[in-house]
């Protein structure tokens, strides 16, 4: 199929259309045939293979294990955790049936009614119950504690308005739930798994994130803390990246879960989840990408190297290759994955433009007269700078490229978000200025009425407390009452 | 836990019994508070991993990708390929409903009957209707041919009698969706991959299997020809354990995917799909273990190699993993699992039958008076054999032990398999030793209803027409009737 590149949205001209577009374009994924629920392409699929890859070292440097957890929990298990139920109730997909039948006039199927269920099975939008009542019969003893399992699966929430990447009904992601002796120990798991996503974003994704915790409004059903990252995207709106909970004893004495301390007296379970999803991919896209395409993060990206040899006939494209394969040969020795793109049934201008679209981070060029040279051209996909230079320590060279691209496009979008992040104290500035984007630092009184007034009035939502600001008690910009922090407030996706 | 290994079934008392004992025992599974569905435990998820691992390195080696399609299917998909809704209908998990609400006493919950789907969907049994239907839109060309993604996900079929690995009504799996330009090259694509899950059977799970194409009876829902690799349990049985089906055009047709061949013609697109499933984990127990529990090929242990130290004192334990720690670091370097064991809560006993029964490949233990002789001792879990040895060559010894042992278990089992193939000519002499387990070469007519008479009256099934036999025309030993080749014929899983 041909790239129609030139009919990408522009950032600027529409936002919104522009990501939608780019992930079409670029091959990530699709809508399917099933209402909110997309398809990811190859290419979408590997940026979350390698996301995967790393977020599991991760997790088990942390000493969690995976494990697998039923897809389908009974209806009744979500009745038990009061909050729980209340907020995945009204998006939950219900199984009521294990049978088709023909239809009387043999040229459809249709549903069995003797083949309905007793209880009905609801498809896991989370698995804090069904894990919780499986923990009941794994745990008895504070030798059994800390137990750490993660588990990569799907999970379905009946979303009305989906997005591919940053929400659509069913979604892939990795879901963290620990069980610990102790209030403090599970407090200092959800923050510590809340740093390893700060981190992972840093380093990996190169997004800079708030680290923070959210209102009591914005919990997770059933939690007492969520601590969550907020990235910036390109207009100033927040996404929330990843959310670690302190669930306190709530699914625990649902489940009825209990150990024996080293006094050998029953207590109940503290417990922690953790989770990211196929989301991170939509804040990837939407944090670094332009007008021209994606851009990668050099240690995500699924190709890092590009190379198009342009010879005329079979013995300069030899003689090209010949060159090129050594360098090839050494990256690929310390890991870079290279692709090396010798198809005659495109043009050059088109592969560059398709390969500047799909953000290969470094793209390598040798053609007739860099021959005669002994030089190529290098791209760099990030600031598309060109540059042309010899073989010696080639290699290498790219190998700094490509740490220095991870590195520029990460001080590029911590300047992004540095530059929007607003202290403001009154409230009417604060409704003219939030509409154009930004994480405002404002004085909040606490309540759920103020908050609530924000959002009916600007859209935007309390984000987070931020830590890792200094605050100082104040005022609270709609309410006038008195103020312990500042909060972030954005618009947000 | 307490581990009570002298509960462990034997397997000449109860095979079957001894089976689902030792996947409890061993921590690998548990059932779920969901009829049919398991909760596959750490430990058994690890082998899971390692499989998934060298599966998915092999299966890109042949160019396949990665994606991944939705969970739910329309009911409407289904009815379009007639023989794949009749093989799947009867056993699918319907989705009706896609809210709760609260009941009306406000003490439950209950489905929200204003939520009814227009059209239900069907939580996928296996996903040729959902691919092929996106299919229809990446496939214009042959330059879009071939086409081969796979995706590692959960599927769903409503078993009746379900049990752990072997049979669930969730699993996890990986399924395979190849379109090709032309017969030939779909039906090489079928047989390449069936070569590659006997290669991972043979030099992965140390599993020997037989290759072979099934009967018609036996076929997948909607294939011309479907290969499967069939391996021989302890107990003679057959266990299916991978299959990889030629789809003809038929998904093409139901779908509507069509290519302009060279000649710039339309033509419809040819289909192959492949898939094995945790299974495999069913094969891999039911192939090795032993009454001490689990034997687990080296190549696929999670932990290959665990060191005890058995000191008095703080003093001797340090001068113990002083002597140790080079080794293990060797061992490490080289990419051998190691777990270092100096729990204090355990008697040695008690770890040395725990690592017995989970399979741990290699055990050293290093004990005062080793210190005094600068020896180790070592035993392998295959043939429980130890050799007290010095530390001269001591990883690169473990390392071969390691190897020996792949190779030892393999052998084992091939051994066993080999002597309990039988060619039978007479149906009264097959139906007396069919029982004892075994597989059966038999002349087989060709008919379903010697096929359908045989499994009736001895419960055994045709496994399939074996590769690499070599075959002549014979009688068919219950019709008396002429028949071109033999079959396996088996009781099986």
């Amino acid at each position: 199929m041909a790239i129609e590149l030139k009919d990408l949205t522009k950032r600027a001209d529409n936002y919104s259309q522009w990501f939608n577009d780019l992930v079409v374009k670029a091959d990530l994924a699709e809508q399917s045939a099933v209402r909110g629920c997309m398809v990811i392409k190859p290419y979408g699929y590997a940026i979350w293979e390698k996301m995967q890859q790393q977020l599991d070292r991760m997790f088990k440097e942390t000493g969690a294990q995976n494990a697998y957890f039923p897809l389908l929990i009974p209806k009744s298990f979500f009745s038990r955790e009061a909050e729980h139920v209340k907020g995945f109730a009204k998006e939950c997909a219900v199984v009521t049936h294990y049978r088709l039948r023909s239809s009387e006039d043999g040229n459809s199927v249709e549903v069995d009614p003797s083949a309905k269920l007793e209880e009905e099975l609801i498809i896991r939008p989370t698995s804090e119950t069904i894990i919780w009542n499986t923990y009941k019969n794994w745990i008895q003893s504070w030798r059994d504690l800390p137990l750490m399992c993660n588990q990569w699966c799907n999970v379905m929430r009946w979303e009305m308005r989906t997005r591919p990447f940053l929400r659509t009904s069913e979604f892939l992601w990795q879901e963290g739930h620990t069980a610990h002796a102790t209030r403090e120990e599970a407090e200092e798991e959800a923050k510590k798994m809340l740093d390893v996503y700060a981190k992972f974003a840093q380093e990996w994704m190169a997004v800079p994130v708030v680290c923070g915790v959210k209102s009591e409004t914005e919990r997770f059903a059933g939690a007492l803390e969520t601590y969550t990252i907020e990235a910036m995207m390109q207009d100033g709106k927040a996404l929330q990246s990843g959310t670690s909970h302190f669930l306190g004893q709530n699914f625990a004495k649902s489940f009825d879960v209990t150990f024996l301390n080293k006094e050998n007296k029953p207590e109940y379970v503290w417990a922690t989840s953790w989770g990211v999803s196929t989301r991170l991919i939509g804040a990837l896209i939407m944090t670094h990408s332009d007008d021209n395409g994606l851009v990668l993060p050099p240690r995500l990206a699924p190709i890092q190297v590009v190379v198009i040899p342009i010879g005329k006939g079979d013995e300069q494209m030899k003689a090209i290759a010949d060159k090129l394969q050594p360098v090839i040969e050494q990256l690929r020795k310390v890991g870079v994955t290279v692709k090396y793109d010798d198809s005659d049934n495109k043009r050059p201008g088109f592969k560059y433009a398709d390969y500047e679209l799909k953000g290969i981070p470094v793209r390598i060029v040798m053609g007739g007269r860099d021959l005669e040279n002994n030089t190529v051209e290098i791209m760099r996909r990030d600031t598309l700078e060109k540059e042309t230079i010899g073989f010696e320590g080639l290699a290498e060279h790219i190998v700094s490229v490509l740490d220095d691209m991870q590195n520029n496009i990460y001080k590029k979008a911590l300047d992004y978000r540095d530059t929007h992040i607003y202290e403001c104290n009154d409230y009417e500035e604060f409704k003219q200025r939030v509409k154009d984007g930004g994480f405002f630092l404002c004085h909040w009184d606490g309540t759920e009425e103020t908050e609530a007034r924000i959002k009916e009035e600007t859209q935007a939502t309390i984000r987070c407390v931020p830590f890792g600001f200094e605050q100082t008690e104040g005022v609270d910009m709609v309410s006038g009452k008195p103020a312990k922090h500042r909060v972030i407030i954005a618009r947000s996706y």
